[in-house]
């Protein structure tokens, strides 16, 4: 009785045409660069003599996400996140989304009503246009292939590459608390499977939680670099880790670093779940992962304009190559940074 | 022994880094407008005073594709080539893609190289940047997602939405074949099923076969256009089926159409697949999909320009929306067009 008033409709009902009307019928474009959005064989995007900036990211149930506890709202406007992240890496505003989605008939069309609530929750509050993209079956679970288009001057735009020994490095907020989060759901999840009775123990960690389930892009971080005219030298994003990010600048600049521990921000939250988990915190912030901070460089000459910001902790400096990659520990000690970064393709090592 | 020397390298011996690494370090940028490729969080594109055009496909195996029979760098090709097809559907030339794969730990790093290898040589062959992507495992089998960007003047754009009453209807080749391959390539699956000593019977089928597993776009179409100065007032891509991209434009364009039987063009082959296993070919046509070419409106001022081009068949004309979408039969009865086009989801319905 009490189940009839969930309502289930078959996506087969509608097909597949349906859907995507359904779906995309209540879109507004409200990017003034966005000429023709949905409806067409492609969107059509007025650059405004800018240049445009794409990057793509392909989310896999099973693998990036566990639908046990990841909401399917929370979870379209994660994806739509990550994705605008992408752009914030490059110091750009995301301003267009295409959206493609692979579903098996497990879902209704009630469920992947609520991923796209989620996804145009996420373009709401980012001010991106959703402007295209595919509604396709799949076999098996859920897949959502986003790309993302930004529009900057070149002058703007900040590479992985252009790091300099000397140069400031700066993360934008504190790491490691969306593996925390993991740690704690995927907890309560094993718990949840031996003993379905139980409660699950969430109360008083809805930080690590929104920040593993409802991440956010510093877009604004860019807003503020622009503001106080400090143009990063380098930049990216820390999906995997910081480690494993620390190592792609240095590598593709061709520099070395320093980078204290006790510099490293971390939340008095993350770092009592470690502790709970017997976990070192500094290993959670460097190879935890799905934090969507920046991680960037600054010439040392930006330092009084960075000093102050709260939002920007210097965790370091950049070195010549040949003094490597390297952590100095709160005893003072140098050891060499190892990425232990996150990888989709891991979970599938039957050696190593 | 034979066995051994085919080499398989494990996925997750080399990692998601390596192998984005290993598959794109040859990768050439040809396009004067690619500024910056792959390589960081985004790739940078300069539009050169153009609008910028994105479109975005997902193809699932066991969906879209079964690689019983189709080889893995036919797949890719075929996966670049759908999507250069949106940007011919919108008369704009392709120049950027990005590619991202998920894929189980059934592929091993040779056979990715295999489709890689289907994916540049499209790439190749129209000109085309590879620019960005994702790496994903994956729990079942293959997904390809791919979004394809074009540049052109905002004159040259041709929507779905600009037929008119009185517009001759084109199409750029002939129809059914790709279905036609289907038919053929399942017939032989099922038959190497039931007995796997049998050889496949595709002689003298080239023809079909490569219009399903290789299909190309009609960029030449556009560029042929282009040079008789002809702008169509409506386009899109043949890929569900003539009858469905038909009531595309008529309902974008508020239009209705005569459609003459006896102008549809089919390939003998086709036509004798069709007969072969007792279908109408008329309705291999209008329901076979997959062929990829070119269906537009034409203002009748600009028939003398069309009337001796090869690749432009006339296929009918447009009449206003109250006459409704019609086929004129051999026979000369006008009866309504019903659209029975390739829905991913229909394979999902029990009932129905």
């Amino acid at each position: 009785m009490f189940e009839d008033r969930i309502k289930r409709t078959e996506i087969s009902s509608i097909g597949e045409f349906g859907l995507i009307d359904h779906l995309t019928k209540s879109i507004e474009l409200k990017q003034p660069s966005t000429i023709y959005g949905i409806g067409d064989d492609a969107a059509v995007i007025n650059p405004e003599g800018k240049k445009v900036l794409i990057s793509s990211d392909l989310l896999v149930e099973g693998v990036h996400f566990d639908l046990t506890y990841a909401p399917l709202m929370h979870l379209g406007y994660k994806a739509a996140v990550v994705n605008f992240s992408d752009m914030a890496a490059m110091n750009v505003l995301p301003t267009q989304i295409t959206v493609s989605i692979g579903l098996s008939n497990r879902f209704s069309v009630e469920a992947i009503e609520e991923l796209y609530k989620g996804i145009k929750l996420a373009c709401e509050h980012y001010n991106v246009d959703l402007v295209g993209g595919d509604t396709s079956s799949s076999q098996s679970g859920l897949i959502l292939s986003i790309s993302v288009l930004g529009l900057a001057e070149e002058e703007d735009v900040v590479y992985r590459h252009g790091a300099h020994e000397g140069d400031l490095l700066c993360v934008s907020g504190d790491l490691g608390a969306a593996y925390a989060g993991l740690l704690v759901l995927e907890r309560e999840k094993s718990e949840f499977v031996a003993n379905p009775k139980m409660q699950p123990q969430l109360e008083g960690l809805d930080y690590i939680l929104e920040r593993q389930l409802k991440p956010e892009a510093r877009v604004d971080v860019v807003k503020l670099l622009k503001e106080i005219e400090v143009k990063p030298t380098a930049m990216m994003d820390i999906s995997d880790g910081l480690a494993s990010e620390i190592k792609h600048i240095c590598e593709q600049s061709n520099v070395g670093c320093s980078v204290y521990e006790n510099k490293i921000p971390i939340d008095q939250q993350a770092w009592d779940i470690a502790r709970s988990f017997n976990m070192d915190p500094t290993m959670l912030t460097m190879n935890g992962g799905e934090d969507y901070e920046l991680l960037f460089t600054v010439a040392q000459s930006d330092f009084d304009k960075i000093k102050d910001v709260n939002e920007i902790i210097i965790i370091g400096y950049m070195t010549a190559a040949s003094a490597g990659q390297n952590l100095i520990t709160k005893n003072n000690v140098s050891v060499p940074i190892k990425a232990q970064g996150w990888d989709s393709f891991s979970k599938e090592k039957d050696t190593d």
